[in-house]
């Protein structure tokens, strides 16, 4: 089983495996497990595909419940009563999932352990601050699943684990370049405060590296900007530099993606023996360059 | 056939194909039907370029209509008038269109027969809603067209194929990629909420997610602003994630651009004499089905 | 002599060749002739040279002379001198230009004939409108001549004839792509201003349009903003919109790049006869792939 | 050694060799050397890493003493007399750096030499102008060797190569691309200074460049915007050109990554054994001088 069949698996179970989990041995918690945890029978399918579903409506009534003129119409109650009404579900959810293994440390502390806690607890703060209950937006995370729920969507999950891969593959390169760049944005930031001062609406070097990554990243806000005839030049070379910089991530993730092209969608190779092309087609049989057959490994 | 001749077919064809139209069988209707829906006779082509030059000038009369200083002027009436004569003639083709052939049902939902439905209403509704007819805007999808009907513009017509082509090849990719970013940019959105507030200008969830959106696509209308540290802190960090995943979609769009460009554009010239596959790269040598050499014609 | 060839000629001579000018025949007119047509003699270059130096400076004086406290000081009498100084330069250098030539006819109506001589006339028009003379700031475009001109920045030349390669073979593909965007922008401006309405800012369909370009290319300038919730959602999806098909252009032109790289800078082609690989490095004798020798073509 | 070795090294020890410097004789002052200069014994590494952690704890020191809050608060004393701590610590460094080589020219003019003088020099010159110990932010430059010093990210000293060694090959052709903006930018700049004028806020040609950049670059703050209908037609060109170009440096890196990423990363490992030519791409059979088969050790 090579690596990218276990990235495969461990995506598509989501939780931890069954060993980590412990499958329960009474009937009654081992229906649970199978129809939460496992998706390989028609209940826990329905189980996944409802859950999908809840988790959507519950981020829209959080959405139009934070609208003002919402809150101050007779809907208010309603939404009020179905926030409360998703929590108790995804509260009853999170029990079943702990008492349902053996071993609940095992799911506690997985990613999706942590996400699922996060998501339902904010409810419960809200009593004490009512704007906590906002947090539960966490929950968003547990929908990146639905590839995988639906089977209209199934066939997405392919190009979501090609794109997964490319970024992976870049990771390390993009974090590399990322502190080069808060390299510069810090003396770029410190050298704007210098010369525009908070005359100008730069009132600090934090405000001043904002500023400059606000224009590194060419997002450029207009809520500060230079207004001396030394800081609009300083401005023009930065917004400059930002822009030629901009390619080195854009040019990483695509020569990237190119070269994961290459490869088949199940992680294997297609490389002639003979003369080493690298880029052929999925259906080849034979390399198109010297007409060697193409042995799949 | 193959898939890709169909879409170049059903491209230049604009309208379903005669038999799904149903061709009349009475002289003076089938002589009509010739003229408007199709383009090898004289007649058709010139029908064609009119047709066009008659759309672009009706969406010129649009633009200018809509300005404030040529709605006070003495201009007023003649655009009106105008706006009248060009809704007379769309109307008196779309009756054409639907008279001349056996089975309007098959022009009525197509495609372009919705569209033709769409940019002649509005300016029956303007007598009722005056602002409506300005929605028959959506007539400038009719000049896409442009390339198949004027000679000196069919060079364009292999470009704009291939740009097709490509992107409908990473249409798959993108959109899994927007569904990704939307989970981020609706969590994001909810956090700047809790964070800023609406006394900032965040009103709401909503207000929220606009204002992520904006950044992430380093638009950056600066509309609304974080004005507290925190806020600023996490815009800066949404600025840079948004900067570093701008990579993905142009990585991929531009790798698949370099990938078509090794098919050739006629997409079937090199067929295998053994196997018959069409498909090859342009850099073939060899039939990657059968292994036979390739003999380029 | 290939295509490639004759390009990097007729911009390496800027102006007409000799047939087209008709080089003089009595002396005095030649010399002229040779200095400040030609850059084959010693002459000819440091001509050249000091053209180059004197076009930078004018434009500089341009510059400071619009700065309001500039205009103000005791400067202003310089830098108009200074004006005119250039005028009268290059006044005199263009009807050198014409009357050293057999047939002027040749050099005024070419690319450069007509640049230069809008560079000098706004000059005489400022006596009637004092704001024209900022239009010889077209005088700029003889710049590009630079890195053929200064001995130092010869080594450009390549890359500066790379960069043009690679934009010429994707300019048909991008002006394809610009006229589909003209169809999307002009659609998109037109809804939002039926959506927002004079009210909010949107005071007519071009102000839709020019919102639109500034939303879809990123710019986002803020001025024209949605203010009311159906705009913004609107604007959310157009923001996205032009954020996918940014991409378009930038991965055409990476890919254009990419494929240009594999051909030598003099125009000629890389590729080896026996397995068809096509990126050899510039110092290659045998194909690195197969071992087999490669001819130079 | 090639060119490409030298560079790796240089890179690595960061100040000169020990050849330029002059390893002093007197044991205590090679000890010295040893620990300050050299990495390879565990003292030496030590200092490195506290080194490190020092020049950080200064900047942040620097980002909050900035802070307008914490001036007016009791920290100020605290940030103060750190920043002064700080700045005692890196002038005791330097002035043993200077002392403990036999030739202290080869240190002082070197590019970290002055990085370490202009990082200290700011402190003593506030005594006088209290805003100038801002200008010792240029001391984060020295954090860039962080990947060197920290066992745990020197797995990502071969990316930061990579990075470099990309952007290295398409710096020429950047700086080509950016003159010919520049030409761009300085006649749009002007054009727009004419067509809005001073009245509409772009009160001199230097202004107009400065929004013509921010426009081509996608920055678009919106402090200046064009407010006639000529003004927004004319930027509307001018968002277009700016996108359409931007592909261009884009496009660059990403060929030159691609093209990078077919070398290995050390760069010397496929040895010919026949001409020891050692520059060959990751995919070579054959040396491409010779044509002798590579045996991949």
């Amino acid at each position: 089983m090579t690596n990218f069949d276990k990235w495969i698996d461990r995506f598509s179970q989501r939780y931890p495996s069954a060993e980590r989990l412990g499958v329960p041995v009474a009937k009654w918690r081992k229906s649970i497990y199978v129809t939460i945890f496992e998706s390989n029978t028609k209940l826990g399918r329905n189980f996944d595909r409802i859950l999908t579903i809840l988790i959507a409506l519950s981020l829209l009534v959080l959405i139009f419940h934070s609208v003002p003129s919402v809150q101050k119409s007779s809907f208010e109650n309603l939404l009020s009563g179905l926030e409360w009404f998703f929590t108790i579900i995804f509260t009853a959810e999170y029990i079943l999932r702990i008492i349902s293994v053996r071993k609940p440390v095992g799911y506690i502390f997985s990613f999706y352990g942590v996400v699922d806690f996060l998501s339902i607890i904010p409810a419960y703060l809200s009593i004490f601050y009512p704007d906590a209950h906002y947090l539960s937006a966490i929950r968003a995370l547990r929908l990146i699943r639905t590839f995988h729920v639906f089977p209209l969507l199934k066939g997405f999950m392919e190009d979501y684990l090609f794109l997964g891969r490319a970024l992976k593959s870049s990771a390390r390169k993009i974090f590399v370049f990322l502190s080069v760049v808060a390299v510069i944005v810090f003396v770029m930031g410190t050298l704007i405060y210098i010369i525009e001062g908070p005359e100008n609406g730069f009132t600090s070097v934090p405000v001043g590296i904002y500023w400059a990554i606000s224009t590194v990243t060419t997002v450029g806000y207009g809520d500060i900007t230079p207004s001396t005839g030394a800081g609009r030049f300083f401005a023009s070379i930065m917004m400059l530099i930002g822009w030629g910089i901009l390619a080195v991530p854009t040019g990483l993730v695509g020569a990237e993606f190119y070269r994961n092209m290459s490869y088949r969608p199940d992680g294997m190779k297609y490389e002639c023996d003979k003369c080493h092309e690298k880029l052929h087609d999925k259906d080849a049989n034979f390399c198109k360059i010297c007409g060697n057959e193409i042995i799949k490994k």
